[in-house]
């Protein structure tokens, strides 16, 4: 009982010394309403999507889209605003890429083909193989060299729709377009073709980062829309020797410099002590990145303009961080970081937004559970905004440079059901994204940033 | 001490009795994998929403939609299909209905109208007379017969964006649709015309059903596209003397039979116990009814499927009630609650789906606390799935006549922040309803049925 006892006290004084107050209830409603009522970031998000769209890193897209929101933080009366250099990678897609069946039997049939990001091209005449479909890692090395060598080798995993989560089910199939390419030319395929990496049934293909084995040779890398993967399915069953002819024009070039983009509001009692939140500008070539991430940026700029709005006076300054290349190489969060370590900024917290503009219910926390268990005690402020799920986990690729320096590190978790549907693929258009479930991310991002720099962690 | 370990036995014997056990977990494991990956109930929507278009009760439409639903209720292989027999109102919209600006300083601009649900109409000939704005109820009583007499009152009150939950801001300001126009004739008003109940900004009108105080004289009530609204406005402005002419030749008709349709699965122990849900099958006749609330009739029906495919065979009588007439008299659920009644049916619970087939996250219950208490503990099992909401409060209208008969009612709460874009317009189509937001409606309904079968409330 003693024991008992002095659990409960310790439980008391641990959840004391931050617990919530009525007037934090007051500040957070002010800051839903302005969030839901002001229009300024959904037309930030149409503008970056509509006039900067493919700004993918090392382009002239990207270049002005760094232009842009330096200038649209320099418009909104901050402290600070300044641009991060850093090298990027630069890749170019060269031609409409194409992709064609041909087979006696199953007839001549167009794909909807893009090559993956940072795939080598396959030269000007393509190339042209039969093809042999592959549901499951085991599957590949089962059919070793003897099934696959000279052949296209066509990943059909679809992901699993039985995952509440759908960035689970991405975890598990993202292999194919990731390290596809390298783990079938181990066993001699002249290219790969993967099913896009999307629940939905449409037309879209979708690119995204791949790699290859410094040790293996490289071939050519595709996706098919998730439409095309099913016709090509079928027609292999039809025609088990039809050949594909896959073309692309892409090629690596010289990296380039570019930028992070900073704005700060100084904070009134430790201006060296930072609460940093962003999200990534850049976005892939094919696509305006309106949930990937025009909303990360629009939602953490917005977070800004919110306080300034109201007349909220931070004691430490607030940093929104418009990160360069989260897409390719991650240079952007690794140079925050470099520029954190080198400067021994000391930092409360940072705060990733990069799972798309859907209705928010959470943040996943990379901290030690005493902080964790300090931030899921303003559970009860943030539930009547349906923020209601704090679990330790991991935050976002842009932050996790900070994990080193022990600066805790927090992801806004949205719905997830029709992230893949959109994700590095043309379909990803500012107008897929709806006003309202985008607002509630940058008021839930801003509701948690009064709180960090009002109680600490 | 003693009284605080009283307490704590307590709890612990409240909490045993319906504490969830590991199987449980693994069967709404089941009900959500199946559900996420089967497509039926996403078919059945598109089928209802596509074939049978415009089912308000009393139409053709709605008889056909009955039909369906009895038929695909007895390809399911249920143990009984019936139909329910009930009176219904009967109303026809006429022609398609008139609005025209006619000023001299602004011009004259048609306006995307539609009469309200139930309104009479204007007459061949139409209404011309001059416009006041009412954006408050107070704000109609000042202006009183002075200011309204013989005029068209302009209910522009916008819903409040500041609300978490968009039903809150309905709430608020659907008085203008539902009775507005009896309030305006108290003073004089020839007709009435407001802001279309929604958030968003489009050229949708959205209907809906208005009631007229017996004592005042009936007007004309139409409906206006918040865009049209937001004109309108500007307008009035720019001319205060503006005319505004409105045609609708809508008038009401006898009543006519309909039907609730009912399908069930036979309980293996207490056949004669059931628990009961639905959502409503007619839909305004100028809407295809996907979120209002085809998806309450799908998702309802695929419970059924469910439990037939994973083989689960329930204690009690399941039974889906696919209601007619929530739009205008709600005479399904008063139907539904008579036959109960008369029969002496016991119910363990009735639970409702029509807040839209968009991510859920609870259910409202009206019940007593020790029940609400009891779903609660619940929890655990259905948090992995987001369902993480539960909360004493109202349930739904088709089922609210089971209230006296001391029946826990409980209604799916979904993602509210996009439904009224839609509810009541011609944008309330299938393809607004994404299927793996509407499949876990179902499967969240599965798998609170599949508990309150197994443990009762």
């Amino acid at each position: 009982m003693k024991h008992f006892l002095t659990t409960l006290l310790a439980l008391a004084i641990l959840t004391s010394c931050n617990h919530p107050k009525t007037d934090d209830a007051a500040v957070i409603k002010q800051i839903y309403s302005e969030a839901l009522s002001d229009t300024s970031a959904y037309h930030n998000l149409k503008t970056l999507c509509t006039d900067y769209k493919g700004r993918i890193c090392g382009t002239g897209k990207a270049d002005s889209a760094v232009l842009w929101a330096e200038n649209l933080l320099k418009s909104m009366g901050l402290d600070t605003v300044y641009l991060q250099p850093l090298m990027v990678k630069k890749w170019d897609r060269g031609e409409q890429e194409q992709g064609r069946v041909i087979s006696s039997k199953a007839g001549e049939h167009t794909l909807a083909v893009c090559a993956l990001g940072w795939a080598m091209g396959t030269g000007q005449e393509g190339i042209t193989a039969e093809v042999v479909e592959v549901t499951s890692k085991e599957q590949l090395t089962q059919l070793g060299e003897n099934g696959i060598r000279g052949k296209i080798v066509f990943y059909n995993q679809p992901m699993d729709p039985t995952h509440y989560y759908t960035f689970d089910s991405y975890g598990e199939t993202v292999w194919q377009r990731a390290r596809g390419a390298s783990m079938a030319a181990r066993y001699g395929a002249v290219a790969v073709i993967n099913r896009s990496m999307s629940e939905t049934h449409d037309n879209y293909p979708h690119t995204g980062i791949m790699h290859y084995a410094d040790t293996l040779p490289k071939v050519p890398a595709f996706a098919v829309s998730t439409l095309g993967a099913d016709s090509l399915s079928l027609w292999l069953k039809k025609d088990p020797a039809l050949k594909l002819f896959l073309r692309s024009t892409s090629k690596e070039l010289a990296e380039v410099p570019s930028y992070n983009v900073i704005g700060e509001i100084r904070g009134s009692e430790k201006s060296d002590e930072y609460i940093a939140f962003g999200g990534h500008i850049d976005a892939w070539d094919i696509t305006q990145g309106a949930h990937d991430d025009g909303v990360g940026v629009a939602q953490t700029i917005e977070v800004l303009r919110i306080f300034k709005k109201l007349g909220i006076r931070p004691k430490h300054t607030l940093r929104v961080v418009v990160f360069m290349d989260e897409e390719v190489a991650q240079r952007g969060g690794a140079a925050y970081a470099a520029w954190v370590k080198d400067r021994k900024e000391k930092h409360l917290a940072a705060i990733e937004s990069d799972r798309g503009g859907f209705t928010p219910y959470g943040f996943s926390i990379d901290a030690s559970l005493t902080q964790v268990g300090r931030i899921k005690n303003w559970r009860p402020l943030l539930e009547p905004y349906g923020i209601w799920w704090f679990q330790k986990g991991g935050s976002g690729v842009d932050i996790r440079d900070l994990k080193p320096m022990d600066i805790p590190l927090l992801a806004l978790v949205s719905d997830s059901q029709r992230y893949f549907d959109y994700q590095h693929a043309a379909s990803d258009t500012w107008d897929k994204v709806h006003p309202r479930e985008m607002q509630l991310g940058s008021a839930a991002i801003a509701a948690i940033v009064y709180l960090i720099d009002k109680y600490e962690l």
